[in-house]
């Protein structure tokens, strides 16, 4: 039909009653505005700023809620893995399989993810080009694996931001189909604090744009309590913010279509 | 009505019969679709990367050109200048002064174009961020000139590229309406060749992101034969473009105004 | 004798004692370690981020001190210029035209410099490439004049920060006598405040690597007491720690002119 | 002795005879001019651009051959790791075990390598301020691993280009020792080729700025043929011209550590 997808749940699967109660709520938004939709939650956290940072409930546990959610609403899941061994383990549950942009360089890993048969989200790496992105477009289809979708989530802009460059989303397109994740863009890593940080108001201006010029999906973080949430609360979307935000979305893709 | 308003021409004004060629095209377009239009042109070009690049025809006879636009067609004008005596000069002839990127940290050029009471177009600096442009905006409004307008065309991303941070339109908008300056933003600066290279192809894309945004304006510069173009050739919309173009973002700004 | 110049002095003119009480320290530890010694000093500040920041003491006024530091002494000086006027009547008191980098982009300005036979320095834009001042010191040749310099101060890293890209110093002494701007490559600009910040603590780390890749120069602003300057104090280096900091980069630059 | 140290040594282990070849050169060089040593070879290259370039010759022949060399020349030796299962693995082997720049983020592989009790030798992430490696190191020491070091390998420059901060390396020495790698340093990512570009001419310029600046040690990949090196050839150091540059740097170093 032409509608953008959307890949959205909360950072980390921190418990099942939080899972179920955030995918309820965007099944149910979701279904009224016919948006194809990916339940995502990771089940570890590996690549934290700090040590004592949260890492997650236990990794088969986590998975289990990902199943439990897929099962219940009948949608697909998406989560991220971060070594070789994590690709066969994580494909028994989930649906779609993401390399996180810090790793999309790590031959094994990718290749692990796309011999599971598994739809493969390759994050663009902060320190990477669009057009490098067909190397790593090119080890999961040479690994037999045709499912390929590619996800922007900004470009390092100096030691403390990222920007996203509109231009490399036509520019990825020529390899794979392409993702926005709008609440990762906003962040602003490397903070004193150790604690990455985000600028949530934004996110109705990056989603925007990102439907303009023709993204085939959007990606966004969300919680029914950002403060609160274990880990990115600092750019996550508040939950009840959700349906207004994609029925704009919704109007201007269709224009988009149309011209 | 809440539609955008469009600045557009030539690069620089090469001649009366060029600029009253685009003109009256551009005019014609922007009747149909309602678009309230300002046609811009340079009088001379002082930053050119090269000593041999063109600078121009003549100053009084490129700004009489500039006025005579204005009269035939009943539109208002935009020419940018370089030194603070241009700013009273420039003034008897055009509309809108505007302050070029490269030198809108220079107090004594900002002022001068403010005391003469015209609107002041004041672009954000490739090396400024978007809140510092709240001190310029200041410039001008301590001279006793509210008319002042702030336009993007990109930041300094690594040596040799521009990148647009669509989260400054809406900060800048905290200061003043905000144009997005499409053509110059898709500039490739400091190539070896010393002339600057760009990517025209993306015209479209960098526009509907802009309107999807809130942009108050657009800007871009057109020919109807950029290839002989005697500047900024590599990344000026060809002019026959321009009606469909702009038929598509005048569909685009309805929904985002309408949301 | 391979030795290094300095170039070397306040930021601004403030009057006619602090000028001298600067230049004749200077010129005893420049002596004394046999440095070939320009004294610095603007007669006006024409680019401030805040309209309310120090602009200067009067034209003529700062220019004919200058001239006073240069026959007590009997030291050449350098002073920055703003607009093609100045051209001419800053050669009336000073040795060499330094066009700041915001301004290197101006042809008119550059030529106006040039044409008056006085040495060119020429500062490297905060947002060029070294390999892009070729075509800025092709515009002083062109017009006659071979006394140029380049001067490095640093290239823009994301909005708020400048980094110093040593790799430029071999590539631009390809075209011209390089010269480090220490102070200035501290800058962190862009502040909320509209005041640019600074590092001063690490003028020496950025000397020292200066020295060891081989200017021919450097370029640091000084005050007696920085934190009452009227412009730039958050990255001057305090003139008590002068006489230390330069002993330790004459005697780096003799092992480097020897391997 | 106030001596830097090095790390040195091809790209990848391609084999004994290679090894023992280079290590057999950089020992007597290092020996003569009295500079601590550690042969540096990576047993398997798990992140390259393209899946057809060279990934190793198999991961425990290449540690046997590390092994070896470090027996033959009573050396001890350093690798990088790329999964947490790797660490002990390698820690059989070698001295040192070094998280790639790319990987620092990865809290399960810098927490393996701690629990080691090798020396742990972090790379800088090329999209991490110098601050944010404090985060690192500590999630070392947490691990009751006081061994460890920082390298520094330059940081994201737009798409195509990294650049050596050298205001990092005093700010990264309030948390370890620093190593500086000249020649990652040089790279330039994400070229159109998939092939990772550089410019070793300046290889000379960098190693003497990190000198100046006090680093503790130089990280130099080196080959006797880097044109037929099976990775990283565009930026390895000629191992002929080891010695020349050798011996200039202890004779800077001298200097630097008696100023």
């Amino acid at each position: 039909s032409g509608q953008f997808f959307l890949l959205s749940g909360p950072c980390a699967i921190e418990g099942e009653e939080m899972a179920l109660r955030i995918a309820e709520k965007l099944v149910n938004i979701t279904d009224k505005l016919r948006i194809p939709y990916v339940f995502k939650g990771s089940f570890k956290k590996a690549n934290r700023s700090r040590i004592d940072s949260f890492s997650g409930i236990g990794d088969e546990k986590a998975l289990k809620i990902l199943q439990k959610v897929s099962q219940e609403f009948q949608v697909p899941t998406v989560t991220d893995i971060h070594v070789p061994e994590d690709a066969a383990l994580a494909a028994e549950y989930v649906d779609v399989l993401q390399i996180p942009a810090f790793l999309v360089r790590q031959t094994d890993l990718v290749v692990a993810a796309a011999k599971t048969g598994k739809t493969v989200n390759l994050k663009k790496g902060q320190f990477m080009s669009p057009e490098s992105m067909s190397h790593a477009v090119k080890k999961v289809t040479d690994s037999g694996n045709q499912q390929v979708v590619l996800t922007e989530r900004g470009t390092m802009f100096g030691y403390q931001d990222l920007v996203v460059d509109y231009r490399g989303i036509p520019t990825m397109q020529n390899y794979a189909p392409v993702v926005l994740d709008v609440t990762h863009s906003l962040q602003q890593p490397n903070q004193a604090s150790g604690v990455t940080g985000g600028r949530p108001a934004l996110i109705s201006t990056m989603a925007k744009a990102g439907i303009a010029v023709g993204v085939d999906g959007l990606f966004m973080e969300t919680h029914y309590d950002p403060a609160n949430a274990k880990s990115d609360g600092a750019n996550m979307l508040q939950l009840d913010l959700m349906e207004d935000l994609l029925t704009q979305l919704v109007r201007l893709r269709e224009v988009v279509q149309n011209t």
